[in-house]
């Protein structure tokens, strides 16, 4: 058994996280942390798991080395600041790290610093962190001591590129994503934004231009496309729970035709569990991902403006957070890769 | 491997059916029968399902023995009449059966006839038929040859108030049931009134004092009380896709105390899996059982009016339906109860 | 023109208010009270007002005549205990006052103290108080110097039952009101409970037998019916915005048919501008009153069960506050009664 | 009084039509055509309109003239092809026209009909039509006999980009316009992409690069750049009701600054009732617009790219179609243009 403490664990993402968990065959909770909710009982804070768990939170002192004697693995679903101090303990406890968190995502310690306006407290941690997008660096992520694990919105812009810009079919330059997530995104906080009253019957695009999951996604395109690539993004958020849909633009290199193009995306993805292509002009939506840790992608190509339209559709509790990290950790224990993360997807 | 037809495959109840027995390591399905899809992938009409699910709907031409001929167990989702030609046909070809219409969940014939209208065409076989409702009926089911699987409001209803009813704690008559449902009970049936635009930001009430479940409802309380019992009844609509909530209003019949009841309940329920109870005044909602087979129940008495009222959660598709079907084929065929629908609950 | 105040102005039953004043003909708004709002622009808060009103918010204090001076109306929509001091302060310099909450509704201060768990603290004040349900008290509301404008479920409850008590068709004791809400009813409190991811997909019962409306309606239903009677009263929160709708049980007394019923309705609100009866067995929906100043009223009687199940709808936020608060002002300044209130309800 | 007839008047086009125009204080329906609710009371369809609205459907034969004899204008709501013929007949007969449908909204026939499929049926009529986008072409439509009602996608585009391609701040070749809308911009169809539990908590684009909106919206911004541009749409439907937000890119053609093109903006729109320019970096979002016949814009200027982002947000079903449409009629019989149609947005 993986022994494991998560901290931050009554988010949304800490949530799912403790679901998937608990049903994994080879995962054991020591330790759900949570400032807000010391002492309670977990299912109190979350209904739903009520008779499969019966735990409560503690309040973890990051600076009591004793808290990662036992521990295989520790989640750190923390925010940032506090998510460096932790890392930084995990490991000089020779813990294996998980971060879902974005501080360990972004390699350029200066880009980082820029957009989210801190200093960065543990630089040195950054050079082992892993960027966990498994269907890329899988054999990277094995190995690693220190996993970042990809925001929402980068998880389902990145595999949505990977193959066009490692071939070359697309411009580097001139991309544009245009997402679209659900709620449940922006966390369990209270704030007026995430009212059931000012969301629901409403779509608002928000942080246009200085979403700080840009550097995150120009850093990573950049790998891919051996350039530094500028990349606008704007993000919106639309009245569901859960899902996340990513409308791509970008200008074709090549007059491939769609067929050509779905045969390349086959030669990188036929082979990836958790990656579906939609062939036939058939375009993804995320109820059909709803649930599950699938990433669907279809595309057509515009004849009359030489642009692709790619669009991907993730659920972002689960490929696009806590079901990305049970695959990374599954990588980085050697088991299965979908052990535990397999569920399919619910319709309706 | 039990071999597995499906009629009407592409309902709601149908896919739902589809899903589970996808992920069940026992279930081998042989065919998806469909009349309006037939000769359709399968995954065109339920695209979550892709990648894992590649078999073409058929439509069975019922009267041909032939397609039962290598099939252990028969799920029957038709409408009325057409089930229960096909419940006969598959009883004659000597097929278990487990039908989710309403045709053979009431015993009384002239009862059934009366609130739906219609002829009954399968009358010896409502004599053979077991109520699969699986924590009353348990061991009846282990050995039926026909399951009529319960109604979603039924289930809902029928376990909250089995106990209650059976230690004479409330009294039979006068019991008020007033239930909100989820779109998807009304299933993919092109109606205006399953309209996104008609249903979104609405709530109503519908078929007052007529609802086709009532007499299966009245049929098992009648047996938990040992009287004839007459229910007050009304089911609404809800903007949702998935849930009942059950909120019953019953006169008490004795004096007791909330912790009395709950004990009370915990003698029938604390070793049912799938029946969670809620103490200290916790209260079910949809959300902590969607997604899952669970029945989530909850109560308070109220001392000004000595009435007792009891809420009861499920998802409409799951315990409502399919997930009990399966619950209901596990116990025919000898397995493990909870397999293959022991999902959580997902949150949000 | 009516020159108005308005203290809490920034709750959702606030902005209506606001809205709706906005465009009313004889309405001008002098000021706007919020606490956690001062300074801003009311348009920041609220951007569908843009255009339209260019006015900020200030912090008023309560103790300071000066405020009350050329004002002829205060509408109050402030927490109890402040909306005491408020109403108290606003009579004593002879402005007229129409309270949103619940402090001057209950006519027994005794019962009003036990239920809200205060003491109150305009106890004089209370006597003064008109209970603001238009259709019914409309001659004194004429006369007022200060109105109790009922709650929203009080409104969907009363106006529903009203006929029947008076007439005695119903029997007093034994009725039962299962309401359901939209998620506004609320407030824009920065709740947990009030997030769109908690709410979304999700119905839940909540303050079970013990809801602070109870002795509001217990009250008025009492006066109607000229006994002491007892309500079972099960509110619920379903996911939408806006809307109530109510269903009430209760036993009838006379052996009436449903078109003797609906004749008695019609005695009582033929004349009603806002309260529209169903006939025909049709039934109120939410979306058929949102935006409106509409209750819908439709019935049925179950001849198994000797019961009549009523079902009521209005706008919560109109009919069940702010619209209704407009409509007593028309009344207490002698204007036509629907004047800035008689909006079309929107569909879909 | 405005004598006026209603084709395809039970859509949800046609039924909000008909909300505002029973609220216009200078508008007479003679007639409120279905084919589908012939002899139907209107409110049986619409029981929002209950107590307002007291008119049966009939099914009026455009062939027979007599129908048009007492009209003074002719709004139609028909499906392509019928529409046509409607229009010729109307003018035949004398009486203005205005269409909601796309049949006369392109001047250019040829390209109609290779977007459409169809032949066109009423070219001469075509050359009559002038494009009733008010803001732009309000001359025009003050003495035209025949108005094309604008698109609900188009209006939210050719508004925002209006004054930017006029003033050549923007490239007119590269745009890229990315819209959501709510479900009722699909209409009152009964089809399975339009089910509640198809849609809610569900997000997908559909019609990629062949949505028939982009002739239309080409048509006009070429006339605004005096180019022939290529325009790059894309429409996605969201799990709302009512609302569209067009998230617009270019390519600026100058170096301005933010506050210098909300400048611009204002020269065009400051004295437009209907179109509200956000300033300060605020964003519009459909709520704030919904109910009203509101164009809210905002924008962005990204210096990293070069690109602007503009946002603009209609309520579809009343900017978007029927709002503009009375609008269009107030223009064309000389009446104050805001008439009927200056309701404030609903929030929440």
């Amino acid at each position: 058994m993986i022994k494991i403490g998560i901290l931050g664990s009554t988010g949304y993402a800490g949530s799912e996280l403790v679901r998937l968990l608990s049903s994994h065959p080879y995962a054991e909770i020591v330790f759900l942390d949570s400032r807000s909710y010391e002492n309670k009982s977990y299912t109190d804070i979350y209904p739903h798991l009520e008779s499969k768990l019966d735990k409560k939170c503690s309040s973890i002192d990051l600076m009591d080395d004793s808290h990662f004697k036992n521990l295989d693995l520790l989640f750190c679903a923390l925010p940032h600041g506090l998510s460096q101090i932790a890392v930084k303990q995990g490991l000089k406890n020779k813990v294996k790290v998980i971060d879902l968190s974005a501080d360990f995502r972004i390699s350029d310690v200066a880009s980082y610093e820029h957009w989210y306006q801190v200093e960065h407290l543990a630089k040195e941690e950054v050079k082992l962190a892993v960027y966990g997008l498994c269907e890329i660096n899988r054999e990277k992520i094995k190995t690693a001591t220190l996993v970042a694990n990809p925001g929402c919105y980068p998880t389902s812009i990145l595999l949505a590129l990977y193959p066009l810009l490692k071939e070359g079919v697309i411009k580097a330059q001139g991309i544009i994503a245009d997402s679209k997530s659900g709620i449940s995104g922006a966390g369990r906080n209270l704030s007026d934004a995430n009212l059931f009253s000012q969301c629901n019957e409403n779509i608002r695009a928000y942080s246009l231009c200085k979403h700080r999951h840009i550097p995150e996604i120009e850093e990573q395109l950049s790998l891919y496309s051996d350039t530094t690539l500028t990349l606008q993004f704007t993000p919106h958020l639309i009245p569901m729970n859960r899902g996340i849909l990513s409308t791509i633009y970008a200008d074709m290199n090549k007059n491939l035709s769609c067929s050509e193009v779905y045969d390349l995306y086959i030669t990188y993805y036929s082979d990836e569990y958790f990656v579906r292509l939609l062939s036939g002009g058939k375009l993804p939506q995320t109820k059909a991902v709803s649930g599950s840790n699938y990433c669907d992608i279809g595309f057509d190509i515009d004849k009359r403006t030489g642009k692709i339209i790619i669009v991907s559709a993730i659920d972002n509790l689960i490929k696009g957070a806590s079901g990305q990290a049970v695959q990374n950790m599954n990588l980085m224990f050697g088991l299965d890769e979908h052990i535990g993360i397999n569920q399919l997807p619910m319709w309706p």
